[in-house]
This record gives structure tokens, C-alpha cells and sequence, in this order.
């Protein structure tokens, strides 16, 4: 059997007591290390388990999942995931390998970055469409997900931004040369993301191509490391959140659409500047 | 401390470890038993944490909360909701209350199905606005829904549709009477969602408003128990779930917009009808 294990997003005791015991009683533990974190190490989640965990890089899970699903069809293997199996970054395809052999498999849900963040007081319902933000090079800087987060706020709906990830990504010279030297490992801040906003939405006003409802005034949320207790949820217009300092990873950004009484009372709790709550209201 | 503690979607075990100790620790525990349910019962629940639950209906948090926060300044209550507390129905308003009251909260976040759903293959991130259906009554038969479904469709995206919970309702009679005498509870099912739904479309066009998108054509998705070892998940045309039997209750609906290369992959292992997703996977 196949087992997919979500960890949830704080530390090692965010596991289930469900998830725990397989993890336990697994013949091989894998942990998907690649596309987030939690505050605990590999060792702290080792020792909380009590059992030694495989790391699972992203050559590993993609093109060796034949290792991870050797004698699954009569062993127990856990794969464990940060968040929920098929939260932020789905692992359909390994269990499609997984089906495709005759190996059953079973999920073991947790929270999930995706729904946690409900957290911060804007309901989940009002959500539109998720988007995803990545570190912009010299000359690769997308911004198609401002289209995106256009079409949702048009119908007064959020957006979830999700922040980019970069672990054991190599330089240019260093993927030229056929070096396996990997680069210090990168998340996108709120701060960085914000950056990144504005001078999209700049460029676009430059070529003419107006940006109707995304404004310096958009009201906008940061989260940092959701689920732990030392998680930090900070609430602003974007023009005031840009140097805001949200401390370590992982971070998300909501792009707040049109505000409700009950979700504006909890925003405020989290306000930079109580009066952005207060002076246009009715507005919201 | 007010600690809200999610409960996940499948058994008792489905509680995170953080989450288990926090409730046998915690001075009251409250049971939120009105918006969603496991598979387990309540004395399940109690026996496997080991210690007392106080049930808590709507009438208790929306209008008696000053019994729940009572002392919490001074001691720790424990608020268990099914799901993850802000997901697919939130305890926002219970918070602000105890953030007026200067008492401390903490969220161990776990599953909801508002992510649990990316299990069915569908990638959350593909998803819209979520909707909710309602029991008609022979006077009220809203079908707003509708139009939200339709601008997801529009803009290719999923749809999750909560289904209606009705617990510790009154009859007419009754409530009139004063006498709090009630119902037994009902749990929409996905069929009945479904007949919903097409009743909906019919009415739409005797009217003149064509319904573009949405027809018994549109491909979606019934899931029933997420989370739990008897969870079922059957794909198929509109048409073809009208008489699926997906057992007992919780269940959800999700209407497909457009649909990848492994979305497809996935959702045929649970197909009603293999041939569904090859004769127009072109068209996808």
C-alpha cells in the first residue's frame, strides 16, 4: 500500500494520530522536500517519528518513482507531504504510477496552505481563482497572474497568492558545466512579491494597458509560516505592506476582493494602520 | 486560551497530535456539532481523547458564546470543529468575541474538505468561487448558484458545491407552537443535488435564460465521506449522476470546467463511464 501523508504546516505534531502510526509502521518513510516547509528539521520530524526518513528530492519523486514504489504491492510506504497530498502541489502523478502498477494507495489529509488560510478571517467561499508568483530572472519576468487576479477582484472575489520556491536549483554555469552544485535554497518574501506587483502593474500602465482595479490601495494580506506558533498574518494596502518584514519562510499574499463586515472585524485585528479599516468602509 | 481545534475529515484519529493534547489538557471541550460530521460518534470521540465532550448546538455558539468563553482569560477551553475552523464554515464571529474580551486564541488548523476535494484529481487551483446548495422548500427554490457555476465555466474553472446541512431543525408547526420538538437531521445528497440542479437548467430555459455552459453534458464530480476508510468518489456526466447512490452522508459536488491531461488521468479511475473521457478528450 501506498500511503500519502499530508504533515499539515506547523512543526512535527501537526502530523494526525491516523498519519503518525502508518508513519510508524511503514516499511519506508519518504519526505517530499521540495516544494515546502515546515518549522521542524528532517531530524526533529526523525525523532518525533522514531524512525528514519528518506528524503525526497524532486529528481527522485519525478523521474525515479520506481524506487519509491518498489514492492508496494506488498509493503507499506509512506510518502510524506508538507500540507495535505493534494494541497498547493498535487502528487497526482505518482499515484497514477502508483494505480497504473496495481498498487493501492491512501491519503491521509491534513491542512493544506489552500484552506488554512481561512484563518486570517476572509472566508475560503469568496476565493477565485489561485495564482502562483515566481522569482523573476534578467529576462524572464511573467505577469500574467495580474490578469488573473483582475478577473477575480472584477467579481469581488480574493486571490491566494502562492510564493515562489526554490530548493537544489543550479546556476546557469554550474547546469552548463554538468555541475551537481545546487544553489542556497530561496522563498519568495511578501515583501518581494509585493515588489514584483508594482512594477508589474507600472509596466502595464507604461504600455497603456490600464490596470482597472489593482491599485496601490488594494487592500492585500501577508501570512508567514500558517500553523506555527510563531506565524505572523500582517494586513494592509499593497502600497504599505511593501516593506513590511514578515520574518522567515514560508510566506503567502491574499489580494483581498470585496471585504464583508464579519472579514473586515478580523482584518482589523491584523491592520497595520487601523484608520485603512475605518475611513472608507462603506466603500468595502 | 481559546484554543479552535480542527478535527479533520475521517475518525476520531484524524485529530493531529498537537491537536489531541490540547483537548485532553484543556479545561471544557466543546463539540461544534451543527455544520458538518465524521463517521465517528461522539462517545467515540470521547472515549478516544479521554475526557468529556459539551456539545455545542448553533443556539450555544451564536447566542449563548459567554458561556463558552467563560473564565478563558484564566483557563484553557478547547472549540472542536469538524474540518479545519475556518474552512467551509468559519468561527470568525466566536473569535472576534473572544478577541473583545481580551482572551488569547490559538487555531490547530487541520483538513477541510475545502481542500480535502484535490484527492478527486481536480487541482485546487483550478477552482472558482465555491457555492452553496440549499434544500428547496415547495416556496423557496433559489438557483443562484447557477450563475456562479457558469462564471467559473466561463473562465474554466472547478466548482465545489457544499450541500445542505439540516440539523436540529424545527417544523413550521412546531416552531410556531414554541415547542422544541425536532426534526430529524437531513444531509442533501449528491443525486439530490443533482436533480436540483437540473431542475434549476430546465426552469432557466422555459424562461429564456439560456443556460450556455452548464448542461447534463458538463462532466462532474460526487464525493462522499472524505477523508474516512469508506470514502467514495464516482465521476460522470451530469446525466449519468442523477441516479448514483453514494451511500451515507457527508457529500460534496464538483462541476468540471476545463479539464488537463492529469485531471483526466485521475478522474477516470473513478468513472462511472470509461468511455466519457476518451471520445471528446480533445474538446477538454
Amino acid at each position: 500500500m501506498l500511503y500519502l501523508i499530508g504533515l499539515g504546516l506547523g512543526d512535527a505534531e501537526d502530523i494526525t494520530v491516523k498519519g503518525l502510526k502508518l508513519v510508524r509502521a511503514a516499511k519506508r518513510a519518504y519526505l517530499e522536500a521540495y516544494t515546502s516547509i515546515l518549522t521542524s528539521q528532517k531530524k526533529d520530524l526523525e525523532e518525533f517519528y522514531g524512525r528514519e526518513l528518506i528524503l525526497a528530492d524532486r529528481d527522485l519523486v519525478e523521474q525515479s518513482s520506481d524506487t519509491i514504489l518498489a514492492d508496494a504491492t506488498k509493503e507499506d510506504v509512506a510518502f510524506l507531504v508538507v500540507g495535505d497530498p493534494f494541497g498547493a502541489t498535487t502528487h497526482t502523478d505518482l499515484v497514477l504510477r502508483a494505480i497504473e502498477r496495481g498498487i493501492p494507495y491512501q491519503v491521509v489529509h491534513n491542512a493544506s496552505i489552500m484552506s488554512a488560510i481561512g484563518c486570517c478571517g476572509l472566508q475560503l467561499y469568496n476565493f477565485g481563482e489561485t495564482v502562483s508568483f515566481v522569482f523573476w530572472t534578467d529576462t524572464w519576468r511573467p505577469s500574467s497572474y495580474i490578469d488573473k487576479i483582475e478577473a477575480n477582484l472584477q467579481r469581488g472575489h480574493h486571490t491566494l497568492c502562492l510564493l515562489d520556491i526554490k530548493v537544489k536549483e543550479q546556476s546557469v554555469e554550474n547546469m552548463m558545466k554538468g555541475r551537481k552544485v545546487y544553489e542556497p535554497p530561496r522563498y519568495m518574501t511578501v515583501s518581494q512579491a509585493i515588489e514584483q506587483l508594482l512594477e508589474a502593474i507600472s509596466q502595464r500602465k507604461a504600455k497603456g494597458q490600464k490596470s482597472s482595479i489593482l491599485s496601490e490601495e488594494t487592500i492585500c494580506v501577508g501570512l508567514a509560516r500558517i500553523g506555527s506558533e510563531c506565524q505572523k498574518i500582517v494586513c494592509g494596502k499593497v502600497s504599505e505592506m511593501v516593506d513590511v518584514d514578515m520574518g522567515p519562510p514560508l510566506h503567502s499574499l491574499i489580494i483581498a476582493g470585496n471585504v464583508h463586515y464579519l472579514e473586515i472585524e478580523m482584518l482589523k485585528y491584523f491592520a497595520i494602520n487601523q484608520t485603512t479599516f475605518t475611513y472608507d468602509e462603506t466603500k468595502m
